[in-house]
């Protein structure tokens, strides 16, 4: 994997929302805004307690990651002058984690960054978090 | 297709931003923000004119729609306040199309909306649109 710097990693890190684009064997692509952590260069997304209709094991994505861990990531930013636009692109392997220590340092990072879920007591519901590694990350824009 | 309210259509047709998922067709996704018009139910988003090392043609979500047209789009709020997250994800299928009526139109319609397109004479650089038919909109959130 490419390494990337400080400035790389800051913006990703300050950034609330991203997108996570899984797709099926098939080759469907679905794509989701979804909360993260990035920590230790892998990226973590949890199954949460946002207001669903249907299990979280049973989400698209979720199906999908389990069938065909490839997934792609974007952080990105939006501004109406377009020599100000900027994007992440990490393309990695996905995989869900439930329990151990890792599990419980994503968990501990998510509720650190979104006192959301340190108010939902994520850490309690256990639910699984999307695991990303990634295997290239592509820079565009204006980092500045 | 599932019939879309005129709220739905508003919320999807004010936004300036959306994330655009694609994948080959062994499965490997990629997801980028994209530019969009949404017109006669139909979304939009040009290979344009920002700085780009490439070749639009060369372009990842080009190569993955000519070999898999199947994509899927989302345009989203986020908002710290958790109750008012809303989205509005569409799958569809997409194509290139880069003549006609058609084209002509949604170059217009993205004129429009953009006048940073407007300025750049959009229309006149003859580059193709990816044209995404919708198959399924899944609404979620608040659009209140």
């Amino acid at each position: 994997m490419n390494q990337i710097d400080s400035d790389i990693i800051r913006y990703i890190s300050r950034k609330r929302l991203a997108h996570l684009a899984t797709s099926d064997c098939g080759g469907v692509p679905t794509v989701i805004p979804v909360c993260f952590a990035y920590h230790n260069n892998i990226v973590y997304t949890p199954l949460d307690a946002k207001p669903k209709k249907i299990l979280p094991t049973k989400l698209k994505r979720v199906k999908n990651i389990i069938e065909n861990p490839s997934v792609s990531f974007v952080i990105d930013e939006y501004n109406d002058d377009w020599d100000r636009l900027s994007y992440v692109l990490i393309q990695g392997t996905a995989s869900l984690i439930d329990h151990g220590e890792e599990y419980a340092e994503a968990l501990a990072q998510l509720c650190e960054k979104y006192e959301q879920y340190s108010k939902m007591k994520l850490a309690d519901l256990g639910l699984p978090v999307i695991k990303i590694v990634p295997n290239k990350i592509i820079t565009w824009g204006n980092f500045d």
